[in-house]
């Protein structure tokens, strides 16, 4: 067996942290704009972005909610409403307190004095106060619910310390926002995100998820229950990748969103809240990505084929420039994919040699890459990788497949279909060994992330579902190990052990991990 | 002829902006936030605005502009690089002063004066600055250029008198933004992207524009020239639907946007930038709107088709829903519209009666509205509405056609494609209408505008394309009669006369106008 020689400088074996930011960076996917926690993404990382977005979008939309979007600006007083939503949030926010910049004398800018807000507006770090203040207006009667919203924007958290895609001081995202009759009908929206978040990971990102319920401690400022959908990076830490929140009648009492119900009696509605952001693209690389860069699910891929001729700068170019616009022409009329799209085709006809832009897309993860020289052209073939299947172990070397146009086009759509579910299931599979089970005390846990190997994913233990103060010490407990409680999977087998931090009886399971 | 009764209160003849704003809500396209100058858009103005979105995005992508973000927040001294840039906006704009909030001791919140930025943070405006500094990373060599990027984004211009989608602090846009190596290469962006505005607004949104040239009085602050698509509203004024700037190094010096050439020298890049805005909805209202509320061009219609059945909240309902959805399934199986597309569909449930349900529609401009009751299913039937041609002259009732289900789905595609057409030529044989030409002098035009119809329209005028001082003194002349040039129309006859303001002979045509 060779060596391989990998496309990156750092292995996720030797420095997890340095190879996500190498891959980031080799992948030309984002970048630090130089404004305080604020990041550039790039054409790569937000093709990506389109894509996660029309595939959610169109989810959202099948299930009757509407878009619309909210003003950026949050009256200082929206944010006093909520008791316990200040207390969560009303820290780390851009503040406006003016409108108006005026010269300094010394060839600057200062802010205007006399143009200083009466009432300071936050930039939003989420809308549920704004978007309640709307609802209160939209709902007057009973035939007025549900009302579905969301909205695709951009969200301002002041955060100390950031990285990119997983904790910047804007992010992109989208927020949906519904009011009901009652509680059975909040909750069933609570879960349809939910499940509708768990099915775009799982289906569209190729990102096993576990969806469950958040303890008492980590939900969302003001919400009554915190649903998440939890994914588990390659190190083995803990990704939140997306949250639904049942908010009862908290947000609706504080905005004033009322309804007459059928006997003409005024009811408060039952809110809920849900999202998903860039955040997901981090968790795209530390779940896919290899020593050699990334690797994008074909259905969220900018390109799922890029085609590279081997140009020359010399007049053969253009025959064999042709001869690789017939591959591309090809696919215009061959059916869709199973995705239900056309297949995106990228033909690179950039400068620069071949080989290095070969590796330029491998580091990008391009689904499949084609390179196609005068040989291949003169015995009407093309060179094959899958980005998947990289290497020829036997030889260290790119595993090439040299196949026809034709035996190319007809096989390609369902090949981009084998590479996205080989990628989730090897993503599945990865992540359900390290999960470790039956462990049944704090000893036992402490031990498994202190000794055991270099990632020890995450552990389920059974717990009596302790609230307040006594969750409080759970909580502490497991932070001296660097813990958290991630959620209470939707789907686990009932408890039946004790709880491994009061004795008592357990009540359910919780994983609990590291995490991002 | 009997007298119509129309959908709305008022009518654009009596108050043709009191009309625009009844349209706006009548047809639930937005509101009035409660914050200062932002709106919220909603489900059919945020409907209008994906298809919009995705039509103008798919010719970005078209020709070879990658799409990117960049952050909402600019540094201050961002804005002091580049001289006229900061005459022209560092005025009225939102300004993030902390980063952090605290209780007041009064339960308010305040800013929290430990955590005052160093340096404060501009809400973007427009990102030429930003987007300068990335460039300024990004290019390095001639092969690098053309760089070619555009985002969409919210963008915050505080203003003062603020009016729904025409001019509101908070506002959504697109912005391309490229960097070149020559004067040449960056005019043909320029006019490549003038060329893409027509194109969409002319093709996809059926709003007639005049492409051409801003006086240097009109350029975008630090722009070298200015070019504008200009769209005639029915009540004669212009608006301004989509600008092209050619920026010239201007901005590359500011930044510091260079390339090696290929003899090895520096060079800084020309750049341009171009955008269009929300304001567009404006635009169409205007343009398509009538005295029943909007009629949405089919190309944008969030619904192309609406189907509402005559429910009686009885048994027999759900076979007339059957019946109804059948007809909805029709066309998944019919080929795509001329527009390339499936026909977007919309079978209307929702509770109430079926005649207040489609003025309701009327009112909010769906293309096709067809209604279908209980004798119209026994005959295989449905009644169709044109919102294009809404009223039966003869007799002042709505001008209903029965049809069969196969009938109406074998015809609608084209109908919808004539439908299209016909607000297109509508529009622009009204607005040509509306062009005075011919008129020689400054007291010809003052007549105009003085003495002919409510709606003057716009005028053409001859001139000497006058600069600096003699240009203001123009400008002075032309708003004593509240008046503006538009632009240089691109493709309008050379001048032949003389320059109704100097007396000089004139080099062009410009067009004079009163504007939003």
């Amino acid at each position: 067996m060779s060596a391989i020689r990998h496309a990156l400088n750092t292995r996720r074996a030797d420095d997890f942290s340095a190879w996500y930011q190498e891959v980031i960076s080799a992948a030309d996917m984002a970048e630090e704009s130089g404004v305080r926690g604020c990041m550039v993404i790039k054409p790569w990382g937000y093709g990506i972005w389109e894509r996660i977005q029309r595939l959610m979008d169109d989810r959202i939309k099948a299930a009757g909610v509407q878009n619309c979007y909210f003003p950026i600006f949050i009256p200082l007083s929206n944010f006093t409403r909520e008791a316990e939503h200040v207390e969560g949030f009303a820290k780390e926010m851009a503040v406006v307190t003016h409108h108006r910049l005026i010269a300094d004398g010394k060839g600057g800018l200062v802010p205007d004095p006399a143009a200083k807000l009466e009432e300071p507006l936050v930039v939003r770090p989420t809308s549920e106060t704004i978007i309640g203040d709307a609802m209160a207006r939209w709902v007057q009667s009973w035939r007025d619910l549900p009302l579905l919203t969301n909205q695709w924007a951009n969200v301002v958290r002041w955060e100390m310390r950031t990285r990119m895609f997983l904790r910047t001081s804007e992010f992109l995202w989208q927020e949906g926002h519904t009011a009901h009759a009652d509680r059975a009908d909040a909750l069933k929206e609570t879960h349809r995100a939910l499940e509708m978040y768990r099915a775009c990971a799982e289906d569209d990102l190729a990102l096993p998820v576990i969806a469950g319920e958040k303890p008492e401690n980590e939900r969302f400022p003001g919400a009554v229950e915190t649903w998440s959908i939890e994914a588990m990076m390659q190190d083995g830490k803990a990704l939140q990748a997306g949250t639904s929140h049942y908010l009862g009648t908290n947000f609706a009492h504080a905005a004033g969103i009322q309804y007459q119900d059928k006997e003409g009696g005024q009811q408060f509605c039952h809110t809920t809240s849900w999202g998903v952001s860039t955040r997901l693209i981090g968790g795209i690389i530390m779940t896919h990505g290899d020593d050699d860069g990334l690797r994008v699910p074909p259905k969220i891929a900018p390109h799922q084929i890029v085609i590279i001729p081997m140009l020359r700068e010399a007049p053969e170019d253009e025959a064999l420039i042709e001869y690789c616009q017939e591959v591309v022409d090809m696919f215009a009329s061959i059916p869709l994919t199973a995705f239900g799209e056309r297949i995106r085709i990228l033909l690179d006809k950039s400068p620069g040699k071949a080989a290095a832009k070969r590796w330029d897309w491998v580091r990008k993860g391009a689904p499949i890459i084609v390179e196609v020289g005068p040989r291949d052209m003169a015995e009407g073939k093309l060179a094959m990788l899958r980005r998947d299947a990289l290497w020829n172990a036997d030889n260290g070397k790119p595993a090439f497949q040299f196949l026809s146009r034709e035996g190319f086009s007809s096989q390609a759509p369902s090949l981009l279909e084998k590479i996205q579910q080989s990628l989730f299931v090897d993503a599945r599979d990865r992540r359900d060994a390290q999960i470790t089970r039956g462990v049944t005390s704090l000893d036992e846990v402490a031990a498994h992330f202190a000794d055991s190997q270099k990632y020890p994913g995450w552990v389920e233990v059974q717990w009596s579902k302790p609230t307040g103060e006594a969750l409080e010490k759970v909580v502490e407990q497991l932070k001296a190990l660097k813990l958290t409680v991630r959620n209470v999977p939707r789907d686990s087998a009932p408890a039946d052990g004790t709880c491994i931090f009061t004795g008592a009886p357990a009540v359910e399971r919780i994983l609990v991990a590291r995490a991002y």
